[in-house]
Formats: C-alpha cells, structure tokens, sequence
C-alpha cells in the first residue's frame, strides 16, 4: 500500500479528473502577460493597467476553466477578480513565486527565483487553493550559490505544504547559461538540463507531489517535424531519440508529472503532449499555448471572447484528447493503482496528533 | 453588492450544485450509528467494534456520495478510511461536536454540546474539509447557564471558521424540557422552539454561514396528513399552518438555510423537502432517513450494497428531484443573486493582509 496523507490525497484528486488525468489551465502568468498587453495596447509594459490585466484573466478564466480539471492563478491579478468564475468542481492552484527571477550578484545569467512578499502558503489555504504551484528556474551548472538558493526555496515550500497539507507542484523551467534558449545549440543541452533538474528535486527532502516539466526536447528541432509549421530549419535530433529522451525523463521522474507549454504554438504542444503521454506523463498544465492569441484583440472584449470561445476553445479540448492517453496519476509507480492508495496513518486517533 | 471572503465563497460554491442547491449528504452519526450497528448485531452498544462502523460508513461513502453534492462526515470514524470514496467533485464537510450532549451539572434535562477532544478548526482544514459542520443542542428556554455555554461554543466555532476562512454550517436540534419529543405537545412547541434558535444564532457575532435546521413542525402529527404511514393519530396543525410556519422560519432565517432529516422516514423526509424549499430553503442535508435501512443487514455486505444502490440510491434521487425546487443560497436575499456576490477586500494587494 501506498501511504498519502490526506489534505495532498483529495487535493491530488481535485487536480485531475475522475480518470486521475489532469488537464490543468494556467492563467497565473505576470510578466509575459503585462508584455503581451502591451503589444496589444501598443504601450510600454509600465503604462499597462492593474485593471486590464485583472479584467483579461478574468475574461479567460469565465470562458476556458469549465474545460479544465484545475485552474492555476496568482493572488495579485487573478484571484480577486477571477475566483468566482472558477466552477465549483474546478480545483484551484495558487502560485508562490513572484513573476520572473533576480539576477544580481550570481553569476551571469543565473537566475533566483523568490516569493511574493506577504503572500504565503498559510494564506493560499485559507483563500481556497486546493494545490501549491512554485516555478523555480533551474541550471543545474550554475554556480553552486544559485544552485543552493534555489533549492532551499523550493524545500521551504515543500515543507509549508507538508505543513499545511497541500499538494505542491513543482515547476521546473530551464535557461541558457550562454546564449539563447532558441537555438538548436540550447535545443541539444535541453534533454540533460531537464532530466537532470528532475533527478534533482525527485529527491523526497524537497517533499513534491506533482512536476510540472519543460518538454525535454525541442520539437523546432527535430528533423521528423521538418514539415511542421513550428520547424526552425535545423536539426538536434530525430523523433525516435526524442521518444527515447521521454522515456529517460519518465524512468527518472520518481513522480507523477505534467508537461507545461511554455507559450509555443497549439500545433507543437499537442505534439508535446501525444509524446509526454506515450512515455508516462499524467497530462498537462497549459496556458498560452491555449488562450494566448485572445491577449491582441484586447481591449475589444466582444472579440477576446470571441477567440476564446471558438479557436482557444478548440485548442482546449484538442490538448483534453492528446491527454487521454496519459497514465492516471495513481498509476505512476508511485502509487501502483487506485487500489493502492490509502490515507496515511489511519486509526481511530489519526485526528489526535495530526 | 454582497461581500464574502474567497475561502468561503468558495466553500459555499462546492457544498452546492451548479445551480447554488444543496444535496448534501451526513454520514457523520456516530452514537446513533453505533446504536444501530448493536441492534443489527444483536449486541450491546459497547460491543460494537470500531471497525465495524469505519467499514459501513466507508460502504455507505462510496455507494451514495456520488449523488451528493457534499458528503458530512466526522474524524473519528468517517475520514480516515472513507475520505477516498468521496469523488473529486463532491465537497467535503467535517463534523467538530463530539457526538450526544452532556447534562450532568446543568438543569433536568438540558444539553450542552462539546468539542471532540484534540480536533480543531485548522486541522479539519488541512485534512481536506471544504466546510465545517458543527450540531448544537438548544432550548431557548433552558437555564442561562446553558444557553450561555451552547452559545460560547457556537461563536467559538464561528471565530475559528473566519480565521481559516472556511464556511460554517450550525445545525440547530431543539428538545424537550419535560416529556418526549415524540409527543403532540412537543409538536405544538417545535415551530417556536426552532424559530427562536434560528433568531438567535443568525445574529452576525455567530459568523455562521448556513443553517442546518429541523424542519420547523412535525408532520406526524399534522392532520391533513392522516392517511400518510407516518402520521402518529393525533393533531397539532393543519397543514396551511405548516406552510405559515416553514414561512416565518424563512422570514426569520437572515442565512441560507438547509433541511435536515433527523432520522424520520423517506416519504416523510420528502415531504419536508417539499415544504421547506417551498418556503425558501436552499436543499438538504440528510443522512439516516436515505440510508437507514441499510445497517440492519450488517454484516452481510452485500445485502447492505444491495439496499444502497437500490433502494437508498432511489431516495436520494428523490430528495434530490424534491430539492429542485430550493432556492439557490446566492438568491437568498442576503446575496441578492449572483451577479452581487464578490469577494471581500478586492484589490492588487489584499493578499499581503490576508
């Protein structure tokens, strides 16, 4: 049998659908939306509103979250506004870290991700998030402070939410120590960078439930897609190896895990998913690569809703299909079956000295 | 427009249906459960063995919750073993009181209700609870002493629920001072007994959110019900004045407001429905009058089975079908409709004092 205790248990379960597969939206994004309302409005990224980044998140989370089994946003743009057009059998992640990273006084590039101040995850309980999501950007060559920084945040939420019994899912995002990540140079890096980012925080000190991954190729990449819309015109690797890759990051991923979009196009990330789900993943947790073409019609609302509802809609249910074919968390070795999982310390004192 | 804290607003929208009606069901009974168990044990009630209850109430969980919109149970022997019957979609609610009353040191035959020891608020939270459930026995007429502790109790609960923003649920159960309660002059005394405790506990320092209440007369003993199986030969009311009372109930009752069974049979339970969803009521929450008849087959699990996906499913379907009719809890007039229901304190930085 498979302990679990029993808040992550019904939180876990809240996250997927009966079939234990999640089909996650996220709507949480700061930085990347002011910059995308900012192109819409042709303004500079500080002159964007508080107001029109709420009323967009909420305009999104009304029309995409009856499609999902959970909705993943932030306290500051998101929930106030957004909680009440979450449907009642929708769960609720709420995010930790402050949009983006620091950069000062670590090495080039490297980046330190850190809270939002005043936030916690006390808090998230309180206000109704069934889930705890923390991105930590991740290089595992960079210098061994940022490697420690990192990894003491993403420990210190671990243990809040084994303190507070919520699930917590880990948000893995790689960078480029040099040069760009759209490169077919960091395209090869990525299967290590992800798979060794894994290895890592599997490691049970760090106390997470669910990975939220990169997928661990770049499929602009890959010869076999030379037809795709997405393809760049250059090769790392081939679509059998980038199955084997798949295959590698699930063998080392002690975890249940889902893949993220990281903003690429619908066509690429259904391709993410088929090949994520074929190796072992439990679904997906997906923003832009769903709504993000609504943010340019912004401020005409009549037309935003009008991509939401057809062309972003659509997009939904083609990434709910692609997730058909994900392994039910429960049956990630983890946990072995349903029929495996259990609350953990169950008696008729449990309560006593929980 | 009419403010609620986020945590509870979205508590109250998953104990709901989509619609904003209650169908909850309470498998929450411990002292009446195990009394069953020993009359279908032919056993004492000390010689009922705790796993016993653990695995009926587990079976009862897992047959009927799907027809619920929330599932009551309690810590003890509910939570442990039956949390993962409950589906993802079906909210949860978690008992405080320990089950029964103590009368020593009070007037003859008064009730003062206490907590389970080493359970709380914030614990019930972590494990999972969407809302907490507390019964309090009350007699307005009962000695200041023990008005004063069964209210304490109350607003210690309703303290506790607004620091982990969690909805609380009161129930309200009325009892005789002299006599039996199965009397026609008790009869006569429950509507002003139940409309009294309503009066009083829907006062704003008691920080409850829904009412659990008996239905506010007792058809047993209302003449225009005299050919029904239940009806005890003897008259209170008619059932005009019935209708008057479940409306000045309504009248009274500032909070949404559900029915609750108190173990009378189905065909009398569904006329309560009826009645009070008549006057105003927002659903039920019901347990022994759907599922009571299963525990005499006990220990033959399949007989009980049998009886749950037969007979008891098929009253829940008709306590649902009754409850078609509630009102919505966001058309109660303390809402006002949903469209004047926001939550509390909105704003870019209500989170940093949360």
């Amino acid at each position: 049998m498979n302990d679990i205790s029993s808040g992550k248990l019904r939180g876990i379960m809240k996250l997927a659908d009966a079939s234990g597969r999640f089909k996650m939206m996220a709507i949480d994004q700061r930085g990347s939306m002011v910059q995308a309302l900012a192109d819409a409005l042709d303004k500079e990224k500080d002159d964007v509103h508080y107001d029109d980044v709420a009323a967009l998140k909420t305009l999104i989370t009304r029309v995409l979250s009856p499609n999902a089994t959970a909705v993943l946003t932030d306290p500051i743009y998101g929930h106030p506004y957004s909680i009440t057009e979450i449907p009642r059998d929708v769960a609720l992640l709420l995010a930790y870290e402050e949009s983006g990273y620091v950069s000062e006084g670590v090495g080039e590039n490297e980046r330190l991700s850190n809270p939002i101040s005043n936030w916690s995850i006390a808090k998230a309980q309180r206000a109704g998030a069934d889930a705890i999501k923390l991105l930590a950007y991740y290089h595992p060559d960079a210098s061994s402070e940022t490697l420690k920084h990192q990894q003491a945040f993403v420990r210190h939420v671990g243990d809040e939410c084994e303190k507070q019994d919520l699930p917590f899912l880990l948000e893995l995002v790689s960078y480029a120590l040099e040069g760009t990540t759209k490169s077919v140079a960091f395209a090869k890096q990525k299967p290590d960078l992800v798979i060794r980012s894994v290895a890592e925080f599997t490691d049970p000190s760090y106390k997470v439930d669910i990975l939220k991954l990169e997928f661990p190729a770049d499929l602009k990449y890959t010869a076999d897609y030379q037809d795709a819309s997405f393809y760049a015109g250059d090769s790392a690797y081939g679509l059998a190896e980038v199955k084997e890759i798949c295959q590698k990051l699930d063998e080392t991923s002690t975890l249940p895990w889902v893949i993220l979009s990281a903003g690429v196009d619908i066509e690429e990330f259904i391709e993410n998913v088929n090949l994520a789900a074929g190796a072992g993943a439990s679904g997906f947790l997906c923003g832009r690569a769903i709504w993000k073409d609504a943010v340019q019609y912004y401020p005409d609302t009549g037309a935003v809703t009008q991509f939401l509802e057809n062309e972003a809609t659509t997009n939904f249910k083609n990434a709910n299909a692609a997730a058909e074919n994900a392994l039910p968390w429960f049956e990630h070795r983890q946990f072995g079956g349903a029929a495996n999982v259990q609350v953990s310390k169950q008696s008729a004192t449990w309560y006593q000295d929980y």
